[in-house]
């Protein structure tokens, strides 16, 4: 015996999500069932309205509604740097802090072997153009993960980009403020030391 | 700054659902995006359909696109027996046993003090008059989990059911086949003990 279809066709959809199994995606269905029928309905749109509405901006790769997206349309923004980051939320944690206006560049990934992830399959290439094309850019920060993949990625920007005569810099890896040294890892602790700064 | 506003609505729509939290929503949100059009459409029908298409049986509770549910107007099971469970997904597992051909009588949850759910909050009331209406009903066997809740749920039951006489059985505990005495728990293994049957 199978469940009712409208219930094991919802399951079936749970189960596409990442890190959701059968037994996540049958209790999220049943869930849904009890849910208020407006909350469902919103879920509904919102699914549809995320995909349809949204797509990504033809200039840095982020995520928006419009295009440009609204960092590369604003004028009062510093066009000398561009952080590059490997996802759009890495664009928001970043626009969180409050203290960088410059623009952004969004790769979509990393370069992986093992993934079978090479340079044409995250956006270096558009990267590329876009420092060729404006002049006004002068510094190239690079912002992906600390793993290896994000540093290999890191350096790879990097050899292709410093030839143009644009400065390339890395975000600092240390200790995390409010982090004890008693728990560090090895390598945070010495790249903490390796960048070590008078004070 | 904010995420565009039909990716904030999306995470919002999935931090609705039970266990998921800012960050996985965020993280299911950007996975929509990135998801095929054809399947967040059907991902959207199905939630909508779940919830329109989808209703609880007048007679047993169970949940079922008709009412009454399959199991209820199939003529050729024995209606002599009733299974009570605490869920629609129990009703499930009982049947892809394949050797129970009775009816079922689903709570949907059980008495839980600590949660302020008394025996008004599941479907206890309806079992009663369902006995009542039904006299070819002679066995109820009750099959809630074996969790305090359910055991005292099911301890409630049998003692409204006991006096209609009607019998009133409760599944076995014991050790799960195929597993290793070794690991059993001392509830288990008690229950296991007191429930020994001559070979």
């Amino acid at each position: 015996m199978q469940y009712p279809e409208p219930i094991s066709k919802l399951i079936d959809s749970y189960m596409k999500l990442p890190g959701i199994g059968s037994k996540t995606a049958t209790r999220l269905a049943f869930y849904t069932i009890d849910m208020q029928e407006d909350d469902v309905t919103e879920f509904a749109q919102s699914l549809i309205s995320a995909k349809r509405d949204l797509s990504y901006c033809s200039i840095c790769g982020n995520i928006t509604e419009s295009d440009p997206c609204m960092i590369c349309a604003d004028k009062s923004r510093d066009n000398s740097k561009v952080v590059v980051v490997e996802q759009p939320k890495d664009v928001m944690s970043l626009e969180r802090m409050n203290e960088y206006h410059g623009l952004y560049h969004v790769l979509h990934g990393v370069l992986s072997p093992i993934e079978g992830k090479g340079s044409e399959d995250i956006n270096i290439a558009s990267l590329l153009r876009r420092l060729q094309k404006n002049e006004a850019i002068k510094e190239v920060i690079i912002a992906t993960n600390a793993t290896p993949e994000g540093e290999a990625t890191a350096m790879y920007i990097a050899r292709l980009v410093k030839p143009a005569n644009i400065k390339v810099t890395r975000l600092a890896h240390g200790l995390a403020v409010g982090s004890d040294i008693e728990y560090a890892d090895e390598m945070t602790l010495f790249k903490a030391i390796e960048g070590r700064q008078e004070i």
